[in-house]
């Protein structure tokens, strides 16, 4: 553990070397405990292990990052800002609902596909932060489901009754959501399409999965629950 | 640790008061370890915490079980083979394509939901089995997945030009699991659905969304990207 006094000498030595320095040591290093999280697990992971891996001492850790907590809290937050941002910016300027969801699930593949690694990390220890960092990231993770959900809803209001009203708007967005964060689990990038065919392949499920089944084929459940519906409906 | 002594009269012990008495033990045991896994993960819980909580001895749990892994092995067998069990049983004299990939989400949904800590347990220690018991484990997963993909391959062939070419029955497959399985971290059951009603919305979500896009609303990307196909073609 370092010294108050070597943590002020490291602090000094930090200003010293400007910002951007700090910045991309800062980056190395979560890097690096991504890594670890993800090949040791959470628990299994200490910060000892990531001292031998990044080469930084155990003093100078503790003194950028105070704790293996506090480590974890780093890599949620950079993930969902960056994914909300990138996300955000995307669509601005582009009004068509359907558009809106389609780049939404391009967006969470892409940067998905792209840290594949922090993904699985923040899958697994999803509610391995306690206390107000904990509190801090599931506000986090909150705002980005609330803003997607937001473009569900805009186009179940621009469809109207194509859209299928027995599908509930927080069924369909964590079913996208599942569908999407599962990838971690069997991606293949020598055998499955990139992020960019994935994702279209996804946005059709979802997109047409949530219209309403017009064209039902006739020996489909679908439809023949619609007809006891409607000579239930008769039958009042 | 158990002597060899200690083992052996564990063993008569059980011998003597029945195989019915040993299998109830054996699945009190594997719930506790279940429970213990699922708030402590794999890593971070112990035998010794295991015997704690279900107040077997140690020497007893290692005899019973030899070792962490084989109880996780234990878990995830059982998971695997009632599942798939269940859904052979339920298909058996079904023969619309339609409705047997619906009673496969039905059923993995309704196991799912009934063993909510067993399959985070699952989710999370996908890869934490090494060796044969693993490759055991990982066999049973691959025979359940190319199960749920037969029954989407003959649904896209009695479908024929009506299901999306442009959609791989693995990419299909998979987000389907996604969908069902990213479950455990958002399902309330106090203000979702249950099993029937989430089967019911994913498997419209994912039975539709298979099919082609035939009526695309006018201003979609979908059908835009159709047209600039089309007048691509013409131009050749």
């Amino acid at each position: 553990m370092p010294t108050p006094k070597s943590r002020r000498k490291a602090r000094r030595n930090a200003e010293q070397q400007g910002e951007s320095r700090f910045d991309r040591r800062l980056g190395e290093i979560l890097a690096h405990a991504t890594e670890m999280f993800y090949t040791k697990g959470y628990e299994g992971a200490s910060m000892r292990d990531l001292s031998r891996s990044s080469g930084m001492s155990l003093a100078g850790l503790y003194y950028y990052f105070e704790s293996k907590e506090k480590l974890l809290y780093l890599i949620q937050k950079h993930t969902f800002s960056t994914i909300s941002e990138q996300l955000k910016s995307r669509l601005r300027g582009v009004t068509d609902p359907e558009e809106r969801v389609r780049l939404s699930i391009r967006n969470h593949l892409e940067y998905f596909l792209g840290n594949l690694k922090a993904m699985k990390v923040l899958s697994h220890e999803d509610e391995s932060l306690a206390g107000p960092l904990g509190a801090e990231i599931a506000g986090l993770k909150r705002d980005y489901y609330r803003f997607v959900y937001g473009l569900v809803e805009e186009l179940r209001k621009e469809r109207g009754k194509g859209f299928n009203g027995e599908i509930s708007t927080r069924v369909a967005v964590l079913s996208l959501f599942g569908m999407m964060n599962w990838i971690y689990t069997w991606h293949d990038p020598r055998r499955d399409p990139d992020a960019e065919g994935i994702s279209a392949q996804m946005a059709h499920i979802f997109l047409r999965g949530l219209m309403e089944n017009r064209n039902a084929q006739p020996g489909s459940v679908g439809s023949a629950a619609r007809r006891r519906q409607r000579s239930a409906a008769t039958n009042i």
